[in-house]
């Protein structure tokens, strides 16, 4: 092809009129040209000015896609010579057509039932941040320059074996240092050997399941609960019975039916009401869980943030003969982009999770493991976490002070002493209609009722996340959804 | 507690004869007496002169000490004035006891049918590196430089929402850069909208699993074929039915029962075989597919490289009728480590997978997302495939030229025009047995008989990975795994 037959090839793709950036056009076509045989191995190029000259654009366009196409290994340019086409046997294909239709008569059923409900029951918001987002902590505040530097630290000499997949359990550096900080805070028993690195709740859950159920079995939920859950447990073939909760926590002297594989429970911070289990109740459980043979999962899921109110060790801290399952999550203290959990087994079970994780889903990660390890060992996790709760106490505050401003006691608050959120009761209001109205006026807010198993039998109210809020920001968030909620009679 | 109770409390629980450091031991007793409230709130320590005087221990154990629990948010030092018992009232707990012992009748069964099958039947190798892991590429080759440069960028501004949770599908730059390598490299037809990023293969299975298929639904898997995908899909209740492979491919002729929910199936580079399955058996797979309502899920893990064949597009690209589940992994060409992968779903489930994979994976790693945006677009990606496709092209010749110096003839090598690793045949010897003994001296290699589904019906070999080790090192590795077979008989 000669300079004059490239450039009418070129034009004949090329449309200036077109909303295409010119530059994106001709890359295009210079890349058909080389992939389907219009320009040979080998081929010299015109120079940047010539071909410019002959298409009637910019000399810089043509420099900017021939620069483009030697990035992506199909121009090579030899120095004081030009630039010629590379050879490509080793890659050319036939280039790509358009998307495929779907077919006229799609696939019936299209999603299986499972996947029907995972789809139509979807939960996630597609904003993850904002008034008042629940479960969100403030990533704004995260030590960036700490992390950057642990970054260029492991990053400067990066062994192999840290590019590869994870050993079983995770990096035991990070398991040691965890150990150490759930034993001093949280009063977990536990040795780093217990530890199973994972990538948040949702594997946790999936893992332990996994391992100790099959389809057909039974597993109790609290109602409410964290929704996240019964997707991935009903997926896996198992029975939910959600167990309902009272001021002490889980009470399931209601109860009936067959014994649960295992039962899972917020005890230090009941999810999404906030109250605390009680020592009562948490020696009846863990009694209950013995006499009937079944695990106890414990969420402890953003028990690091208290106000004001005397802490209380975990569940498995009393449990004097592994059956708790204790898991936790790194997305409330650190940020939630991290993806990174834990577990700790009891004693019992330790080793068949830690080579279950490596097994089901092979893990990676090390690096962030290893800057992990370091973020805790030296002290920036723990003085993280003291910060954010300073931080977080004086934005709870200013979320009930709103409140108070507007509504005085008339609205009940619950679950305000812990975590990242606040509970606003709504008796009697529809709350998922007033969340659908609140989102439209630019507050995101999610109604409790929707935390239920049952339809329609749950509290009414609103969930209030005001961790990711700045404290100056509450209280006129807090008024624009006043209005809403004036709006339905509140 | 004067500073001689304190000193004496401490000797107390200090022991110079232990193994434990004496620095660590007093760090113990010290973090003792403030969670257990012998020191409260406010309390001024001593200097630490004066009480490494009393304890009789050098000035610096002290020092650290006190840093530590600094550190730890346990001591405050005021300038000027000292240091104190920091207010702990947030955080104090019952100090936690030794690990709970196993419960004497443990719990019966104690992992469920499916956890014991996961559990029993665990391949994954506590050695991830060296001669000849297969699968592992060489990380070492990675260009951490500019990986570390692309940190240093998105680390230092860093918006909120890239910490947090990911949107549905993933971040949408990557899925923009992703779509076009694909349609390049590997004629798959796809939009960005299509693309939905996962943390690797294992998710992408789990995925479409949960969404198409329900409990009892059959599923197609070669055979052999990648053993991680067995758990995971019989967790889920589906049968797996075993296809064999012959010259061309699957070959489903001998094969009754139900129609499959999906085929899986590796078209690019059989796995663990090689071979590549021809257009008449891809015609026939799609026809196959649309005539029974099946999905088919094209594995395409490794095919960027490829040794002095002609490259063969996508089954992907072939599919007009929108029936290909199109799933990649970045543990090949990037490093295992990394945990990313990518699902191009058909147009008619985009929109389900993307939702889908928020909704039970809560995914995040949004930072990543965005550093492997900019390394694709920036043509790294590709001239990183470009290079390490060289290399593995002189390995391979050299493990080639290995094998022929030691056996010539007598042991045929299969599938070693493409990927990380070829197979040795090993006709009627026990490839078990030998891959264990070769373990036990030094070299790690898998054999082939345990990637088919039944037992004892294989056929027999090793898989040998060269990717993972440098070229001069590969005929010594291959020289001792040599001195192996003879004893076996080889």
């Amino acid at each position: 092809m000669t300079t004059i037959a490239l450039s009418d090839w070129l034009l004949a793709r090329i449309n200036r009129d077109e909303a295409t950036p010119l530059h994106r056009q001709l890359h295009e076509a210079l890349l058909a040209a080389v992939l389907e045989g219009q320009l040979p191995a080998g081929r010299k190029l015109p120079s940047s000015r010539l071909l410019a000259r002959e298409l009637g654009v910019a000399r810089n366009t043509v420099i900017d896609v021939y620069e483009t196409l030697g990035a992506q290994g199909c121009l090579e340019t030899r120095h004081g010579s030009g630039t010629f086409v590379a050879d490509l046997s080793a890659e050319r294909i036939a280039p790509p057509g358009p998307a495929p239709q779907p077919v006229a008569a799609p696939l019936a059923p299209r999603l299986s039932v499972r996947g029907e409900a995972v789809v139509k029951g979807a939960r996630v918001f597609p904003r993850q941040w904002g008034a008042f987002m629940p479960g969100v902590p403030d990533v704004t505040e995260f030590p960036t320059r700490v992390w950057a530097r642990l970054h260029n630290r492991h990053w400067n000499r990066a062994p192999p074996e840290r590019l590869s997949y994870a050993p079983a359990g995770g990096l035991p550096a990070l398991r040691v240092a965890l150990a150490e900080h759930l034993r001093t805070a949280r009063g977990v028993r536990c040795e780093p050997e217990q530890i199973v690195i994972t990538t948040g709740i949702h594997q946790s859950i999936d893992l332990t399941a996994r391992l100790l159920t099959d389809p057909g079995d039974t597993v109790w939920l609290e109602d409410p609960c964290y929704w996240g859950l019964r997707h991935s447990l009903q997926s896996l073939g198992l029975k939910l019975r959600p167990v309902p909760v009272d001021a002490e926590g889980l009470n399931w002297s209601g109860t009936r039916g067959a014994a649960p594989r295992f039962i899972v429970a917020t005890p230090s911070h009941q999810y999404p009401l906030g109250m605390v289990m009680t020592l009562p109740r948490r020696q009846a459980l863990l009694e209950q869980a013995r006499a009937h043979g079944s695990w106890i999962v414990e969420d402890d899921y953003d028990s690091e943030f208290r106000y004001g109110t005397r802490p209380i060790t975990s569940l498995q801290g009393l449990d004097r003969d592994g059956l708790v399952i204790y898991v936790g999550s790194l997305s409330k203290t650190l940020f939630p982009g991290l993806r990174m959990g834990y577990i700790v087994a009891p004693p019992s079970l330790a080793a068949a999770f830690a080579e279950g994780v490596a097994e089901l889903y092979r893990e990676g990660q090390l690096q962030q493991q290893a800057m992990l390890a370091d973020f805790i060992a030296e002290g920036h996790f723990a003085a993280h976490i003291r910060r954010m709760r300073g931080l977080y106490s004086r934005r709870r505050q200013a979320l009930l002070e709103a409140i108070h401003a507007e509504f005085g006691e008339s609205l009940p608050v619950m679950g305000d002493n812990a975590g990242l959120h606040l509970v606003l009761s709504l008796p009697g209001l529809d709350d998922r209609a007033i969340a659908q109205a609140a989102v439209e006026a630019g507050v995101a807010t999610r109604p409790l009722s929707s935390y239920y198993h049952g339809h329609g039998d749950g509290l009414s109210g609103l969930l209030l996340g005001y961790a990711c809020v700045r404290e100056e920001a509450i209280a006129p968030a807090f008024a624009t959804l006043a209005r809403v909620l004036r709006r339905f009679g509140a």
